[in-house]
């Protein structure tokens, strides 16, 4: 089974846009205030807009996608807390359904109604029903709710230990990843994801998260930033920091996605982190839906890079694309094995 | 001849600290201010200062180092304007006088007075000074004068365009490097430097910069951020953007350094970025000073790894350890050439 960990709903119907356009005029004008947040979408519109994925599914050899409401859509410092809380209920509802109408093909991750300055706690009822009530694997938490001002704390700072409590106890990982950007500096997708990705991992060298945590895990998407390009200046910057080699501190709780849209870069990561902590991942449809002219295929076809990789075997392509994401997920990992996909044998049989 | 085209001068004087606490003291009390800006820093204190770059430069087999003041210690978003111009005169002052006191071994880069929110034309007087009258044959420009906010504009805004054309009327190029970071979030070498990076790359592929100012030339350090890693991401977002290829938008005027410290970052960079785009760093005595027990070796040593790039012949090594940068710095290489180092010719016998 290949599991893909990282995909957004990129192809809502348009009247999820037109919602949120009239929830935040509603902010300037209560008369624009939408009526209801009964948006209409019936069941054949939701199969109808993930048939993009479906199609990419297939056409790349993927069979299930762990997925999340758009990421640049969260936009967390939009707004205000209350219309955030209406926000994330809708984006995880359609989520939910979209999930429960294709099982086969997607699980689902939501989205928090994270606020810039607002205690994290108040995202844990949130958090609370769309795992204990809906069945989400996973969320997605945002590093810096701001949206590229970077106003709150650094994600080893007691502000995120409630959330980071709940998701231990949930047994549910969080992606920490970033929304969209309204510092005119960053690019979303070309800068402030990457930028936070390259961030989170630098917080974690400086703190001791994981002593207080050490069930708690998180992936870094995009393949962890810049971090494996300069992977020996974090292990040089940990050690200078007294701090025990990045494979105790750091990997038993961290884990990267594969979302590097070339061969090269899939090459050094494999290369450079252990292979536990990679999870196959393409983000379709995302920051980069083109074709290369170099390869003929799409940039983000990253199954195409990995299978490419020489240096990586059967059981390490078996870790890949199926066995890390069960061990970082773990209601993942029974949901797939109430279906009958026993997984861990399996794991073992290749290994 | 081996050029490293980024070191700090991060072995000062003490007492260069000493009157730095007593300016910015001086700000919460007059009384405190420093009396003088003579600081009694002899010439054998400073030929005594640089002897560890010295002794690295010999024990790793470079020539020359392009030099310049601490970058963290630049620091433009601390004190006030005017303390920023003579923090800059001051510490560009000592690097010239290291300058011609070893001319063999380094030439000089200077600070600029950057301060979040001031036009970027106050710098040209300074930036007129060090290049005019001391000889400095470039510039580190701060793409971030807040120190992790963020709140100036983007590199390809209206409001750096006359520090552009002071920079190309000069022929210096910018090594775009940020400063310390205020910003909890950001460790300053760990994460704001390489988001800095990251970030101008990216505001350079959305712009049109180049089109403006031809022979403009940046320099982005520490081996471009996440750029290399992400390579494909960058050549997709281009493409999408309808943005000319990365070859023909940005790498006529965009150069990378090769302060990576590990060998699979290096041969990253020297697969996906052209060898004439490729300028040899360390950044020594610099970010990462420790040796690396998988090696042995220091990790900011950076020429050995650049030796085991197998991929690289006699050309391209000339062209990364010295064409590039006699080319990129063209009045490194009119100095060089009065000093009988030939440079154009001996790049032809080679290549």
């Amino acid at each position: 089974m290949i599991i893909d960990i990282h995909g957004h709903y990129t192809t809502e119907p348009p009247v999820l846009q037109a919602f949120r356009d009239k929830q935040l005029a509603g902010l300037a004008d209560a008369m624009r205030k939408p009526a209801t947040t009964d948006l209409g979408i019936t069941d054949d519109d939701l199969v109808k807009s993930v048939q993009p994925q479906l199609k990419n599914q297939r056409d790349r050899g993927s069979d299930l996608t762990i997925f999340s409401p758009r990421a640049a859509g969260m936009a967390h410092h939009v707004g205000t807390e209350a219309t955030g809380v209406e926000w994330s209920r809708i984006s995880n509802d359609l989520i939910h359904r979209i999930c429960q109408l294709l099982p086969d093909n997607f699980v689902a991750v939501g989205q928090l109604p994270q606020h810039p300055g607002a205690p994290p706690k108040n995202c844990i009822p949130e958090l609370e029903r769309i795992v204990s009530e809906l069945g989400f694997v996973g969320v997605n938490l945002n590093p810096d709710p701001s949206g590229g001002y970077w106003t709150d704390p650094p994600l080893t700072d007691r502000h995120w230990y409630p959330i980071y409590e709940k998701l231990v106890e949930l047994e549910v990982p969080a992606m920490i990843h970033v929304s969209s950007s309204c510092n005119p500096n960053f690019h979303h997708t070309g800068a402030h994801y990457i930028n936070a990705d390259t961030t989170a991992f630098m917080q974690l060298i400086q703190g001791n998260l994981f002593k207080d945590f050490p069930t708690l895990k998180f992936v870094i998407p995009h393949g962890g930033g810049a971090v494996p390009f300069h992977w020996g200046r974090y292990r040089g910057l940990a050690q200078e920091m007294k701090k025990p080699l990045l494979g105790d501190h750091l990997l038993k709780n961290v884990f990267f996605d594969t979302c590097v849209y070339h061969l090269p870069g899939i090459e050094l990561l494999a290369k450079v982190i252990p292979v536990d902590n990679i999870l196959f991942a393409s983000e379709m449809l995302g920051a980069v839906k083109g074709i290369d002219p170099e390869t003929g295929h799409h940039y983000d076809d990253t199954k195409r890079y990995i299978d490419q990789v020489k240096a990586l075997g059967a059981a390490d392509r078996h870790k890949i694309f199926e066995g890390n994401a069960r061990r970082v997920y773990p209601r993942l990992d029974r949901l797939l094995a109430k279906r009958g996909h026993p997984g861990k044998q399996t794991h073992k049989e290749v290994a």
